[in-house]
């Protein structure tokens, strides 16, 4: 289907708006991850349990909280949250089986 | 466990930074979903699809090459935008569904 001009135009837009803020999350995703990894390496070294259930429910509140001020769902935010530490937790277990076979 | 005030210290440390970027991100989630929302309702208007493959498959290589080279593990980028596109499709099709009802 062939739509008018100045509808893709408008659909242009917006999707390189959509990339710009896809660039800028990766970048702060990529520089999250540098910093629990040494978050991992610190808990591998000092023999700290990989998951910190209260830290994970002090987190999940706050980022409910700033969603509902920015007008982003909270329950997408508590996914998201999910979803990060899911890969927190695989690469700090991949950290710690890495240290355990150093040793 | 207890462990030495330094190692908390430093802990407390790392984890601030993480809240920061995940105030940043989620900023930048309610700030995607604005857009995705106007593009949503763009579409419901002019009758065009909810899902579109060529634009997701670019968005993906994009999104791999950036993650390259920010150092973010490039399956997780994919896994990120699948994530999220799963919620901007399940939106858009809300926006579609009240659109439709209101003709």
């Amino acid at each position: 289907m062939i739509y008018a001009p100045d509808i893709m135009r408008g659909l242009e837009t917006f999707r390189e708006t959509i990339d710009n803020i896809d660039s800028a999350i990766i970048h702060m995703l990529a520089e999250r991850f540098r910093c629990t990894q040494d978050v991992g390496r610190l808990k591998a070294k000092q023999n700290m349990p990989v998951k910190d259930s209260g830290r994970e429910a002090a987190q999940v509140t706050r980022l409910r909280s700033l969603a509902n001020g920015a007008g982003l769902d909270p329950d997408f935010a508590e996914r998201f949250h999910a979803f990060v530490v899911e890969e927190v937790i695989r690469q700090h277990t991949a950290i710690r089986m890495r240290t355990d076979s150093a040793i």
